[in-house]
């Protein structure tokens, strides 16, 4: 598989929801496979909250492939020797798009604060005018789950014309207190931080030793995206060490799995982007700007197909029925389809159960007879 | 109805679980209502996770009753007219009785760290303690919610002929990860805050400026108290001031909530015990140093009620069945009884919804036709 990674650069002004200007900016993305001729086998997949570009793929020296390693690649459920795919790190993220800590051009030192709030739709649309510059005016499809479903609903509704088919997996159309309030420990924990500073502190530092705020945080953001059930499934209550139950400091697994996932992570996500991209899924909401979200529905032409998990309780499955019920009520019933995938494995499933939901993926790519 | 509020102090040594030996210790006490002659009239409420022996009444220049007021006092479930009501602070915890901030007399300085480890086994025992000094042995019930569930569980299971009837509300018979999940995001948020000092913290500084490591981890607490759904009804997506939807720093009233309640409660809650407290809960098992949770609650006399509430998602409906299932195979049918209460207030409800279970109480303690 042919893997690019490429950075875009752009001087023409970004023009935000909240009115302010972004400019110039940054996206880096990532290609897999070859795009035809004429330009139609795109499909576009959008990433979560820490992902990034490196959706699929291994790079030398590199141990942990992309993302959605499991679903992209030659002969999986996106087929990247029938497609080419596409992935972009968003804006206000920390992998090479232009983020809060990227250079203000104006004074040439990091935005920090001065950097704009960004939303779902301010996303989608810097990645159009990506897809744009490439000579990418139709997809196939857009696919991706949690912020990445988001994004793909947003730009359902925004362009209505770019893709033929949208795959929002576990996913919403408005953000719930409940994602709302898991977040706000997050943030909490990172603006509290005296190594912080405000917002000043040195990236080079917080890059060599980690940042303990947005550690609290992240085991915060692990638990949201698990369940009980998940939790007993994969921790039960065994103690990870030797520790002896009645040492204050012993540990369950699951302290140590929060521990360690928690840690590792703030060596590489930057906490300002924490900050800021927390802040678009907190105040995404589908419906802004309409009346309603039947409203907002009533533009999208793709055919939509959403995928919840039961037991996914940060956006739940009765998140994406809503979605599918005014899909149908508003459009012909084949343009919408739901899937419900039984799993326990709470909303980390879109990633870690790909079995689950591959073939239905693949399926209504390539439709059911391939050959 | 009267209130006494009082300490008693005892000398001889108290056998903990871990080994280890807490001595002397206070503990802080309070009784509503009067004692019978006989002593047969009393009982016991035992506290949760931040309670204290102030579970009811009204003190002068006090805005907020004892937190179970709904449930204490003339003529209401837990009627002082005819029981004499008894609530113990737990040892370990912060409101008088000793805890880890307490003199180690050895020393004339406080535990800190070398308070041991104390389990829901140990509060039960010491409480049993106070019961036997203030020549009560025989209670006509315990009452207790959350950890205080797991008291009224542990004492069953190790004193058999102490109560007549227990009330194990919204609690289980062991703690599971998704509890001791967000027990770790607390304990972490606490043990890294700079200003805690590893512990070696000033008690009247903590208490003037409160440890922003307690309210960030309290925060998680707290969402773990609610549910997606009660979430939605308490709060929905309204914005607690009037910030613009896209500033940073913009709050929605689920924020402004956690903020509040988080910071408020580092004013009169010590992180050490928060420590200690958490900890206990962990590893919270009531089979253990048995073969199994059967043969725990074989040695159960007093008839048990066991109340769950349908939206607790940190100690389910389930855990609480599961004891009463066993309890229905061990003992007589009419030994145990099992009331899972429909409400969307999570964990919450046990505190929060008690019109939804008083008449139950009532009925169980009182019989059905009162005069």
């Amino acid at each position: 598989m042919r893997i690019e990674t490429k950075t875009a650069h752009f001087t023409n002004p970004l023009y935000l929801e909240s009115g302010r200007i972004l400019e110039p900016y940054d996206i880096r993305y990532e290609t897999y496979g070859e795009l035809n001729e004429d330009k139609s086998n795109a499909i576009w997949v959008t990433h979560a909250l820490t992902g990034s570009h490196h959706a699929a793929g291994l790079y030398e020296n590199e141990n942990k492939p992309g993302w959605w390693d499991g679903l992209i690649g030659p002969n999986k459920a996106i087929n990247t020797d029938k497609y080419f795919v596409i992935c972009s790190n968003v804006i206000g993220s920390c992998f090479g798009s232009t983020g809060p800590m990227s250079d203000d051009y104006s004074n040439h030192s990091p935005y920090r604060y001065k950097f704009p709030v960004i939303t779902i739709k301010d996303m989608v649309k810097a990645q159009r005018i990506l897809l744009d510059s490439l000579g990418i005016y139709k997809l196939e499809a857009i696919i991706g789950g949690s912020m990445g479903g988001m994004q793909a609903l947003q730009a359902a509704v925004d362009f209505p014309n770019l893709a033929n088919k949208i795959f929002a997996i576990a996913t919403t159309s408005v953000t719930r207190p409940w994602a709302i309030a898991f977040n706000k420990v997050a943030q909490e924990a990172i603006l509290e931080d005296p190594a912080f500073k405000k917002g000043y502190y040195d990236p080079e530092d917080i890059k060599a030793n980690g940042l303990v705020g947005l550690a609290v945080g992240r085991m915060a953001g692990h638990i949201s995206f698990l369940s009980p059930d998940s939790m007993d499934k994969k921790f039960g209550r065994e103690y990870k060490r030797n520790d002896g139950l009645y040492e204050l400091f012993g540990k369950f697994q699951v302290e140590s799995y929060l521990e360690y996932n928690s840690y590792n992570f703030t060596k590489w996500f930057d906490p300002l982007s924490y900050l800021y991209i927390t802040k678009a899924i907190n105040i995404f909401d589908l419906s802004r700007g309409y009346d309603s979200l039947e409203e907002a529905l009533a533009n999208v032409k793709s055919d939509v197909h959403l995928i919840s998990f039961q037991s996914d309780m940060l956006f739940e499955p009765k998140e994406s029925k809503e979605v599918y019920d005014i899909m149908q009520k508003l459009h012909p019933k084949e343009q919408s389809h739901y899937l419900n995938v039984e799993s326990s494995y709470g909303h980390d499933a879109f990633l870690v159960e790909i079995e689950k939901f591959e073939h239905y993926i693949k399926e209504a790519l390539d439709g059911r007879e391939e050959k």
